[in-house]
C-alpha cells in the first residue's frame, strides 16, 4: 500500500525488477523520457504502478470476481509477444456484484454474434467487417427502414439517395481531408481524379441543398437517407455487427434558420424518445461532447463565437427536451459539439448507437445560404441526426435486447403453421394461404417430424405464433394457437387469431397478446 | 456510282486525294496493311468508300433528311483533331420518314435529362455518372422498389442485402478477374488485401447460397436485391441516367434444379410481362446472345456440352413463354448465353433495359451444390434476372415514356391543393390534412399568385390532380377537381375525389379517372 517514488531510478527499480524484461523496458523508457517512476504494494505484491486507486486492496475490495484470461500483445502492438491478461470486476456490495455477474451471464447468452448465426441473420463471407444480410436479417432491415421512412414522412422529412463514391474535392471542402484521412479507405482513381468511398453522407446531402437557391419559406428542409458509409477499422477491432467496416446509417440533415434551431433540435430528441419507447428501450442518455480547455487552436476548427453558440444551443435543446445528459469536456468533433446517444438494453448493457450534432461550421465550408424574409442571403444551421443509428449496430443491439425474440412486427417469421400429422397437410396449406393473404410472414412446417420436435424448433427460431392443426382443428376449421413463450391458448377461429396478430403487428406492440 | 478498285495504289489514289491529309493517312495505312482500296462515286462526288450500299444514291434515296452536325474526333480518338460529322436519315417512303422525324421531335421534348432537371428528379454534383437523387427522384425509386419487393414476395422470392466492396478473391473465383478487369475500378487496399467496388451482385449472392448446406426441398431459392453496382465508363460515353458509373439493379438470382430450369425461366418472363404491362410498355423483345462460330476456345469459358444445354433451355423457355425474340450469334457473355431485354416507349424509342441469363457455369466456379432426393450432391443451375433493369435506366426510360407525366401511383406529387384567394387558405389547409391523412403525396400552393399561374405551374410539374378551393367549395365543404390534362370535373365531395384517386393509385392504373 505504499506508493514509492524512486529518487535514484533506474538503478533501484532495476534491482527490484531485474528478472523481468518488460518492466526493464518500461523503466528504461521512463528514464529516457524523464518521467516519474513509482511502485505500488499490496501485501507482499509489489509492482510498477501509477497508483492512487485505493489504500488497502485486500481490505477494501471484498466483492470481486476474476472473470477470464485472454491473450494480449505487449503494449497493444501485434508485432510484440503475446502475454496473458487477467480480467476481473469489483463492486462496493455483493448485491451489485451479483447483478453484474448475472447481466454478464445473460449477455453471453444474448451475444448477437451467436444469435445472428443461430437465427440466420447475417454471415461474413466477402470480407472482414462486411456483413452479408441473409433473408431474415434483410427483413429486419426492411422493417426498420419502412418504419423510419413512414415516421420521417410524418415528421416532415423528405428522402434523398446518394452514391457511395465521391470525388476528392468534396472531402477537401468538408475538411475531412486531411483531418479524417485515417478513417478513409485508399482512393480509387478514375480518369486521373481521386474518388473515395464515402465515410459519411453529409457532403452529398449538402450538395443537394446547394443544387438550387433556397428561400426561408422552405426551411426547415429535412433530408433523410438510409445511407451506407465505409470507414476504416483495424481487423483486430472488428466485432460482429457492432464494429464493422461498412454500415447503413439512419441519417438525416436538417437545414434550419438559426432562430428555429433549438425548436428543431428538441423535435429531434422527441423523435428519439418515440423510437426508443416503441422498441422497449426505457433507458437512454446523451453525452454532449464539448470543447476541452486545451489546444483550442490545433484541435478545433471555427471561431470562439461559433463554438459558444453551438454549445449553448445544444444544451438549451437538451434541457428543454428533458433528455438525460452528461457533458464531456474535450469530447467534441473537430467542427462542433456532438451529442452521442447511448441506449441500454433490457439487461442493462449499454451501447453508443449514434451521434446527433448541431453544426454551425459546415454551412460555412459549403457556403450554404437561404434568402431570408428581408431579402438578405443568410446561412442556415445544420442538424445531423441518426436516432436509429446504423442497421448494423441497431440490429446487433436489438438481437441482444430481445434475445432474438423480436416483437411480432419485427419477427422475420411471424407465424408457423404446424400440422400434427401428414393427413392434416392439405388443411395446413389452406391455413398458410389465408394467413399469407393478409401479408403476414408465415411458414409451413412440412417436415416429417414429431409434433414436439416441430414445436421445439419453432421456439428455437423464436417465432411469435404457432398455429397447430390436427383433426379437431380441421373438422371445425379452426387453429390451436401456441406462443413461443410456451403459452397454449387452445382452439380458436382463424379470424380470431388474425385479429390479434394484425393488431399487435400494426401497433408495433412488444406483446404477443 | 462506279466502285473503282485501285490496282496501282497508293499512287493513283494519292493523285486524286492529294490535298486531304486524312485520306492520305488512310491510303498509307491500307497500303501498309495490304488492304484493298476502293472509291465510290455519286454524281460528281468521289470518295474513298468500302461501297456496296446502293447503286444510285440520287435516284434511290428520295426520302431523306439531314439532321444535325456534330464535332467528332478523327478516328474516334480524342487526341486527334476534331472534324465535323453530318448526321442524316433515310427511309423507303415519305410516310416512314415523317413518322421517324416526328418521333425524333417528340423524343427531344421528352429527353430525360431535360425533364429530370425540370421536374427536380436528379442532379450531378459529386462526380460524373454518379447521380444524386433529389426528393422527387427518390420517391420514384422508393415506389419502384416497394412494388418490386411486394411483387417478388408474392412470386416466392426472398431478399438479401450485400456490401458494395468485396475482397479480390471472389472475382477471381467468378473469373471477372482478369476477364472483366476493364469494367472494374482500381482496387482499394485494406491491410494488405485488395478490395473492389462490386461490378455485379452475383458473387455476393452465391456466397449467401453457399453459407450453409442446401436441400432439393428448398429449391428453387430466389434471392432478390436492389443492389448498387459500379462499372467503369469513359466520361465521354456517360449520358444522363442512361449511361452512368454507378447504378442500382433490380437483381435476383434463382438457384434451381436443372429439371425445373425451363419452368422457372418461363416464370421470369411472365414477371417481365406483368411489370411492362403495368407500365404501359406494349412492345418489348429479347435478343438472345449465343456463341459465335469462331474463337470458341478463347472467347468462351466452359465446355461444349454446357453451352449447348444452356442455349437449348434458354430457347425452349422463350418459345414456351411466347416472348418475341431474336437470336444474335456471337452475342453471348463469356460464361453463357444472355437474354438482353429491349423495351419500347410509347413514342417507339427503344432501350436495352437489362439482361437475364440461364447460367450453368458459375455454379461450377463457386462449387454450389444441393442434396437431391437420392442423397447425392448435385449442382443447381442459376437464373440471373433484372426485369426492372436499374433504377437509373428505368427511371430515365419512364421519364421519356410518360413525358414526365407519371401515372398517379408513381407521381412524386399526386395532389396539389390550390386556394383561389388568401381567404380560402384555412380551408385549403384542412383539405391538405384530409388528403395527407390518407397517405397521398399532397402539396399546398400557398404562394401569392393568380389562379391561372398556380394551375399552370401544377401542370408544368405534371401533378395528376389539382383540388381548387374557393368560396363556393369552402361553403359546401367540397373541392373542384382539375386534371393535368386540363380536364375540369367541377365541384365534388372530398371523399368522392379520394375514392377515385385511391383506386387509381392502388391499382397502379395508367389513367387519372
Amino acid at each position: 500500500t505504499i506508493l514509492k517514488k524512486y529518487t535514484d531510478y533506474p538503478k533501484q527499480a532495476k534491482k527490484v525488477f531485474g528478472d523481468n524484461k518488460y518492466k526493464i523496458e518500461l523503466i528504461e523508457e521512463f528514464t529516457k523520457e524523464g518521467k516519474e517512476l513509482t511502485t505500488y504494494k499490496a501485501g507482499k505484491y509489489l509492482d510498477l504502478c501509477r497508483g492512487g486507486h485505493i489504500n488497502n486492496p485486500s481490505k477494501e475490495l471484498k466483492h470481486f470476481k476474476l472473470l477470464s484470461l485472454a491473450g494480449a500483445y505487449w503494449r497493444g502492438d501485434e508485432k510484440n509477444k503475446m502475454l496473458t491478461r487477467i480480467y476481473g470486476t469489483c463492486f462496493p456490495t455483493q448485491k451489485e456484484l451479483d447483478t453484474n455477474l448475472n447481466m454478464r451471464q445473460e449477455a453471453k447468452k444474448r451475444d448477437h454474434r451467436v444469435l445472428g448465426k443461430q437465427l440466420d441473420i447475417f454471415s461474413d463471407e466477402v470480407g472482414a467487417g462486411l456483413p452479408l444480410w441473409l433473408p431474415k436479417g434483410t427483413i429486419l432491415r426492411q422493417e426498420l427502414e419502412k418504419w423510419a421512412i413512414k415516421t420521417e414522412k410524418a415528421w416532415g422529412y423528405e428522402h434523398v439517395s446518394t452514391p457511395h463514391i465521391t470525388k476528392e474535392n468534396l472531402y477537401k471542402i468538408s475538411g475531412h481531408l486531411p483531418y479524417f484521412k485515417d478513417d478513409l479507405y485508399s482512393p480509387i482513381e478514375i480518369e486521373g481524379e481521386n474518388y473515395y468511398l464515402k465515410p459519411m453522407n453529409c457532403p452529398h446531402t449538402h450538395m443537394i441543398y446547394k443544387s438550387r437557391k433556397r428561400s426561408y419559406r422552405e426551411l426547415p428542409i429535412r433530408y433523410a437517407e438510409y445511407g451506407q458509409v465505409y470507414r476504416f477499422e483495424r481487423s483486430g477491432t472488428l466485432h460482429g455487427l457492432m464494429r464493422v467496416r461498412g454500415f447503413d446509417t439512419n441519417d438525416a440533415h436538417i437545414y434550419v434558420q438559426p432562430e428555429n434551431a433549438v425548436k428543431e433540435f428538441i423535435s429531434v430528441f422527441q423523435l428519439h424518445e418515440y423510437y426508443y419507447k416503441t422498441l422497449g428501450i426505457k433507458d437512454w442518455k446523451v453525452v454532449l461532447g464539448v470543447r476541452g480547455k486545451e489546444d483550442l487552436k490545433s484541435k478545433y476548427h471555427g471561431n470562439d463565437k461559433m463554438w459558444k453558440e453551438a454549445e449553448k444551443l445544444s444544451k438549451e435543446a437538451l434541457d428543454k427536451a428533458g433528455v438525460k445528459y452528461e457533458v464531456e469536456e474535450g469530447g467534441a468533433a473537430h467542427y462542433g459539439p456532438k451529442a452521442d446517444i447511448y441506449v441500454k438494453s433490457v439487461i442493462g448493457k449499454e451501447y453508443a448507437i449514434g451521434t446527433d450534432q448541431l453544426d454551425l461550421y459546415m454551412p460555412e465550408r459549403f457556403k450554404l445560404t437561404y434568402t431570408d424574409k428581408d431579402g438578405k442571403e443568410k446561412m442556415p444551421y445544420i442538424i445531423h441526426r441518426a436516432p436509429l443509428g446504423s442497421h448494423e449496430r441497431m440490429i446487433g443491439f436489438l438481437l441482444e435486447h430481445f434475445a432474438g425474440a423480436f416483437p411480432p412486427w419485427l419477427a422475420p417469421v411471424q407465424v408457423k403453421v404446424i400440422p400434427i400429422s401428414a393427413k392434416n397437410m392439405t388443411y395446413a396449406e389452406v391455413v398458410l394461404k389465408i394467413v399469407a393473404g393478409l401479408d403476414l410472414r408465415v411458414k409451413l412446417d412440412n417436415r416429417d417430424e414429431t409434433l414436439p420436435a416441430k414445436i421445439r424448433d419453432a421456439q428455437l427460431d423464436k417465432i411469435p405464433y404457432m398455429l397447430i392443426v390436427g383433426d379437431k382443428e380441421q373438422n371445425r376449421q379452426e387453429v390451436s394457437l401456441r406462443l413461443r413463450t410456451e403459452k397454449d391458448l387452445g382452439r380458436m377461429n382463424i379470424d380470431e387469431f388474425l385479429t390479434i396478430a394484425k393488431e399487435k403487428i400494426e401497433s408495433k406492440s412488444l406483446n404477443l397478446l
